[in-house]
């Protein structure tokens, strides 16, 4: 493929993506396909010979987006959102573009030094402590991961390792696998499961402690699950608090927390993978209080700040930690420009991989596209569009609101027993309109309603809620004892 | 930012990729810039106010790219290559467009099907046994990671969960802290830097051995390390092989190294990071030859096989041995489709992260457009000229070579002693015409020169080659005494 032809395929591309925008409330949101659907329409083996685009892309319309789930429609209410936009895009082409890797300074100077540029400018806007700016005098920073999962795991292999050096000074006749061996780590049971995972992954005891009523970590269960650990001879580590939980979008008090894990020398890391974005505007910013006491904290702009996966921010007050845990020295991996400091940080110090994009490219576009005023129009849009949903949910006495709308987020379902909320959501996954998930709290089924496309509109809003009161209809009609629809078949 | 002005800047960002590819060699490989050149050049602040899409590209060219080392110039022959290609590129703005995230089949059918069928199309290519691949009856099958560290770190987790269940069945007595502190992982010096910081992540000890003066491992060092760590009463359990070391491009024997590892229930995985796409050559793949008893295998098409980052292929022989170590049970993540089998997998259980990109539409269109007769044609010329120059190097009196060339790789030096080729690298990097890295060998310094642009033509090896023998003339006209460069300056 000459440049030429690149040129073709490339435009034909913006515009089928324009197009697919444009158009993208005329595709049901969930697909029609069956499990397997694509593997006999597609050859076993790769061709012989190279194939023209314009066939490609035309299997691409015609294979490929049947088996597509819509995460950018306006009637896709699962999850939380992933972000994309327009400047995010534009800026994946040119990161591909150039397809350099940031491995030291000297691998691509501007990579470093623009990542560096926009994790300042992106801290600013969420009014972060100074101290975790590569721009502030001190050790702290910032640094783009892949996912928040990965910045939870990358955090508590930095507190690992910062706690096995700190016991090993205390307890000099014990050994290093030994220590590591009686590490705990804490969290609530409305952490996401990547915190979970990253306790598994990371060989470190993960206490999981029941929430209040509210869904936040209640102080007294920390303290009694860190002192009962410490009575085990156990060397408590870790602490995972979530700014926006996944289930109910519920905030872990810092304020509460964060002076325990001071007092028991445990690596605060705040999990705001969805709700982070929000802290650009000012009315929210109360619910980081304490954040000045996290030793990191971590939001996901390729959730709800429109810049396209992968774009995880991760600041730390003390980046040595990471790369005390992460450092191998190896002599192709020297650099000229010897700066361990912040602000010509060596990035590869600071993940799991070797290798990195130039993912600071689309986050900078995004951020100078849409501008600070942009970006919290968009968020405030989504909130408002989700107090109108609940409005909406609260004016009809057949439902309940299970817990205030946060957010984008209103959990909700229809009063009684939970098989007419399974039942409603059973419809709505067979009829592919609409796409939200279920959970439960405190015994009772609910509907997950997320506002999560950027297009999303008043009208959406009113769409969505005409899916779901015409289905409660034909529920409530027939009494709750529809036939053929099983409770227990999807838990989404 | 609408849709019309996304065609726009759409467009003009596929031009200036075009432009960039067709000019490329008029670039210095080097940029000329200083430590903190960026800081000063843009704005403190994000924007009040959105900004015009013309004004970024602007800033984009006259402010990042003064500032980017360009790893696609015929000039670059530092590290391995990483892949670019226009198909590729297309690909990701098809996958950005689309934006969904494959946490499981419903979330995108075509996200999870498309990705078996490539990693099929890809395994065959390879001619691994059949067990590897998702089409097999089996448990094995292929999936798409980040990076060959990640997928070392993966399958070393894995490994670990494996020996852990093993190791508490012949010893019940056992805590399972004190047999994970037990576990021991072997390697060659000649391993990649990512191995040893997945054994310092995962708290496995690495035992590096020596390799032997071809750079392979040795069968006894193995063995007796094994044997030792067994009278120790420590449970070895993961080994890594290395098919094309990053230093020399050595291989490892894994015909000798199976056998050892399946006598001692030991997770063989095999790192072909950089040279494992050779194997689509069927004149490379005695190198793989006895393949079939690892556990993993992975290589890196974002490397050597012209998909762009991220794009690591990882296959595994049983799946489930991922699923064990890396399954979180939560409600908002069960789907209706309960397949735990390796045709639908459940891919988000086969990695670190939750959130996956659809990455099998790059690695679909690079396959298609260049064929399997276009990727062995770019191997081939890859390597042709990498001959080309190893003969340039051994005409020339006052030069060696080091080690056979392999792959694109050429291991060269300035014979005599180490300061020459050390003045010689540090003059290169000064004129900043090319770029290569040092690296030593039984205590010789030797420059590793490496054919990394796609673009790559015979003129390119002879401009290189110039390069570095006008400057070799300055050296030894100077007879080695050339003042104002430091021989330890530069290590790259």
């Amino acid at each position: 493929m000459d440049s030429q032809q690149f040129r073709q395929f490339g435009y034909a591309a913006i515009d089928y993506v324009a197009e697919y925008m444009e158009t993208i409330r005329d595709r049901p949101v969930l697909p029609e396909v069956e499990p397997g659907y694509l593997n006999d329409k597609l050859p076993d083996e790769v061709p012989e010979k190279g194939e023209a685009w314009q066939k490609i892309l035309q299997d691409f319309d015609q294979l490929i987006m049947p088996g597509v789930t819509h995460w950018q429609s306006p009637r896709f209410h699962a999850f939380f959102p992933t972000a994309n936009s327009y400047p995010s895009i534009v800026g994946e082409i040119l990161s591909a573009g150039l397809a350099v890797i940031g491995i030291h300074w000297t691998a691509s100077p501007a990579c470093t030094e623009l990542e560096v540029k926009v994790m300042n400018w992106l801290g600013k806007l969420l009014c972060l402590p100074h101290k975790f700016l590569n721009s502030s005098p001190g050790p702290g920073g910032g640094v783009i991961q892949s996912s928040a999962s990965e910045s939870t795991l990358i955090c508590l292999l930095a507190a690992k390792a910062k706690s096995l050096r700190r016991v090993k000074k205390l307890h000099p006749h014990l050994d290093e696998q030994e220590i590591v061996s009686r590490l705990t780590a804490y969290t609530s049971d409305q952490a996401n499961s990547s915190v979970e995972k990253s306790g598994m992954l990371g060989s470190v005891q993960l206490r999981i402690l029941p929430a209040d009523e509210n869904g936040e970590l209640k102080r007294e269960a920390l303290i009694e699950a860190i002192k009962k650990d410490i009575e085990n001879g156990l060397f408590p580590c870790y602490m995972i608090a979530t700014l926006g939980s996944t289930g109910i979008c519920t905030f872990d008090k810092l304020d509460v927390i964060g002076p325990i894990c001071q007092q028991y020398n445990i690596w605060l890391h705040v999990d705001a993978a969805y709700a982070g974005a929000a802290f650009i505007l000012p009315e929210y910013q109360h619910l980081m209080k304490g954040v000045e006491d996290a030793s990191s904290f971590n939001f996901n702009p390729h959730k709800w700040l429109l810049v396209n996966f992968d774009c995880s921010a991760l600041w730390v007050q003390d980046a040595n930690d990471l790369t005390d845990a992460f450092v191998v020295r190896r002599i192709y991996l020297e650099d000229k420009q010897e700066n361990e400091n912040t602000q010509l940080p060596e990035y590869r110090n600071w993940q799991i991989s070797l290798g990195r994009r130039f993912r600071a490219i689309k986050l900078w576009f995004t951020l100078r596209v849409y501008g600070k005023d942009g970006l919290q129009a968009f968020l405030r849009n989504h909130i408002n569009l989700a107090n109108l949903f609940a409005t909406l949910v609260e004016q009809d006495p057949r439902f309940e609101i299970v817990c205030p709308p946060r957010m984008g987020l209103v959990c909700f379902r229809i009063k009684g027993e939970n098989q007419k909320t399974q039942k409603l959501h059973d419809l709505l996954m067979e009829r592919k309109k609409v796409y939200m998930l279920t959970a439960s709290l405190n015994g009772k089924l609910f509907i997950r309603f997320v506002i999560c496309s950027r297009m999303m509109k008043e009208s959406d809003v009113h769409f969505s809620w005409n899916e779901i009161t015409s289905q409660t209809e034909n529920i409530l009609m027939n009494n709750g004892t529809l036939n053929g629809h099983s409770t227990n078949e999807i838990q989404e």
